[in-house]
């Protein structure tokens, strides 16, 4: 970031706040939830059991698991009003941009918060990641002119949501690789969208308000929308043979290669590591693997190219082999950004939770670079 | 905030960025936009001027402002699905939710952000302007039972809103009242909701969506929430005779006198300042001065027994009088955060505008608490 600006650009490296939801590890490409490392519960846990731990800060007995799991399952009806906002978008929108409006409109009854009462603010928590899952599928299945698949009780939360997706059960191997997706996005640390979501909630805004914010910035493409920016680049290379070639051009020409690069891994990112080893068993079922190969091909490239230089911050993040996978899962690449805020959502309530316990409102400090005693001008005089 | 933790609580002190819009110069209680007080401003601009100036950095010249006014006044009618938005929720939704949806809404067929062009980012950023107010008054008739007055393009920014929002042409005093609020509420540096807004905006989402976060920040109790709250604390406090007695009872019990305190300002907002002599003036020519007396011992009875402690930071902020005013004008308490929404909507867009030219994402890191090394359980040996 070139020159001394007297303060870190993008708050890289301050620390703004503490936590115990998550750890990025960048320089051993680690990452745990409360203590364990993601690899561990993508092998052996599932997303209710994290979402669980991630609020309630421990992994859940028996018994209050399978509480969980019928609150989970019984708020996934949408309100009418939310039903009403998904309904006005035209067929053109950004699932993004409806999903924020949705999630608002789960304010429009939300209580004033009391900081107090934590019990009441983590079951509002699971009811909004319950109904976020629905509200997700249902513009899906606007966009694409197809009528809604109410939820299914009977399901966990991830057949759950592929099914309100696709209309049918989906098989139990997708769902648990969709189930494993779920807990690798579940959080980690600071990342923009957490970050604003804690903004947001610092001023005491309702929880749904500050949930919808952070979807505001997930739909960012330098954030979580680069996981549909990575399969419209392997798109616009059009076929494997192709994809070195378009590497070497972009390294040229300095163009951002996205599903790369990370503020605090300097190395590989552990998520996508689980991802490539998912997406290899799966591709291996498919008779289509031209996208796998495409970004297979984009990824080890940019491993040899860049490893020739001194730049060890450019790494494939979590988004890089994320799209891959869904449209494995004939899930179309503009809904890959909700379905990561269908996980994070959960990071994000946990964060606000956690930091509720000891709020303090973020109003950091500017440094002023203009005028300090200009005058006004008659607009006569003005040029 | 008691202990050291290692890292300033609320990012309090800590630079996020350089910027020119505005700066709030706590010691000395003054506020200049891009270097003019606002004391000046709100003496001889308007409200559309200083628009202009926020986010062209130049005060604009007699054609400049005709055309500026005349695509600001163009824009004010709402696109279909940002009414039926407004018309999903129920009269019972609190506005800011309403608004926070409505906004997000605007950016259902947004195109994707280029941040070269800044050109067309400013043209979007008239569009919200304009629209916000629209859909702030029509979401308050909605709530009243009342019918929607669509907007009237002779008007200025601050005549029309009130119109659509009473349905009767204001007359030239109050609007120049409400003209001069809308400048004193427009921009204050790094307050929480325009860090927001440049949060999500530093992931590159698109400006509405990074408005609509900004409007869930403010309408957090601690930020631009607060105005609604100072009046339901007169309402609470009943009567003037009553005041004293409240105030010295909320001291002995460390209550928030909402209204009072700044993360900045160790003297009085300059703001406050001029809205209480705005408030003077129409006070006078009021038959109903309870409220404003009610404050007013508030207020003096603070000062008064503060100014015996060290504490120099509890001095009253911009919301503590924005409401007696807004009520003199027969606006209902719950509408004054939605209004300060829409003039503080120009600054948001202003910085959003001015970062994009040198954008880097914020990710600040965490101090991590939590277990480092945890292993999973089986569920049946978990307590
Ligand atoms: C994730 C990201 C926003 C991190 O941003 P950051 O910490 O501010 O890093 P910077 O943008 O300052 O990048 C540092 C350097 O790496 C380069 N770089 C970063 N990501 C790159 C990428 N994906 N492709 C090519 N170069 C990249 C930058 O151009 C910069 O180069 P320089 O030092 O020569 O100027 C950034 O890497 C990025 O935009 N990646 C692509 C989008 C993406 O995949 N996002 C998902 C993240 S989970
Ligand atoms: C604006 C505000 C959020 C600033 O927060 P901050 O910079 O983090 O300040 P803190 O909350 O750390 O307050 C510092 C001290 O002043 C006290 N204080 C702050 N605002 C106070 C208020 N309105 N009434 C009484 N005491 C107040 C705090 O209790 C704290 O006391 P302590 O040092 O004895 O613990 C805070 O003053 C507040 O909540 N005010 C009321 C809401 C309001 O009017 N907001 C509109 C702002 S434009």
């Amino acid at each position: 970031m070139g020159e001394d600006l007297g303060f870190s650009k993008g708050l890289a490296g301050v620390v703004a706040d503490a936590t115990s939801v998550s750890q990025v590890q960048g320089e051993d490409g680690r990452l745990i939830y409360r203590g364990i490392s993601i690899e561990e519960l993508a092998e052996k846990s599932t997303y209710e059991e994290c979402v669980y731990f991630s609020l309630y800060g421990k992994m859940p007995t028996k018994n209050q698991l399978t509480k969980f799991n019928t609150e989970l399952r019984h708020n996934r009806v949408l309100p009418k009003a939310v039903e009403a906002v998904i309904a006005a978008a035209p067929r053109s929108a950004h699932p993004m941009a409806v999903l924020q409006a949705a999630v608002a409109a789960m304010g429009f009854d939300e209580q004033p918060v009391n900081l107090k009462n934590e019990d009441a603010n983590i079951h509002n928590a699971i009811k909004i990641i319950s109904q976020l899952a629905t509200a997700v599928a249902h513009i899906s299945r606007d966009r694409r002119g197809l009528s809604h698949i109410p939820p299914n009780t009977e399901m966990s939360h991830a057949e759950n949501f592929l099914y309100m997706l696709h209309g049918k059960v989906p098989n139990k191997e997708e769902a648990r690789i969709f189930d494993v997706a779920l807990i690798l996005h579940l959080d980690h640390d600071f990342n923009a969208s957490t970050f604003s979501a804690r903004v947001v909630a610092s001023t005491e805004a309702k929880l749904s308000l500050s949930i919808s914010a952070a979807i505001g910035a997930l739909s960012g493409p330098l954030h979580g929308g680069a996981n549909e920016k990575v399969l419209e680049m392997a798109d616009g290379i059009g076929a494997p043979e192709h994809a070195k070639e378009w590497v070497l051009n972009a390294i040229a020409t300095k163009a951002k290669v996205m599903g790369f690069g990370h503020r605090v891994y300097r190395t590989m990112d552990p998520r996508a590591k689980v991802l490539r080893g998912m997406l290899e068993k799966l591709v291996a079922t498919k008779s289509d693997k031209s996208t796998y190969e495409t970004l297979r091909i984009v990824h080890d490239t940019m491993i040899e190219e860049l490893g020739k230089t001194s730049k060890d911050y450019i790494w494939p993040n979590v988004d890089f082999w994320s799209g891959s996978l869904y449209r494995l899962m004939d899930i179309d690449s503009i809904d890959f950004t909700p379905i990561f805020a269908v996980s994070r959502v959960a990071g994000w309530s946990s964060h606000i939770i956690e930091m509720w316990r000891d709020n303090r409102i973020y109003r950091p400090s500017a440094k002023y670079v203009g005028p300090t005693d200009a005058k006004y001008q008659d607009i006569k005089n003005r040029k």
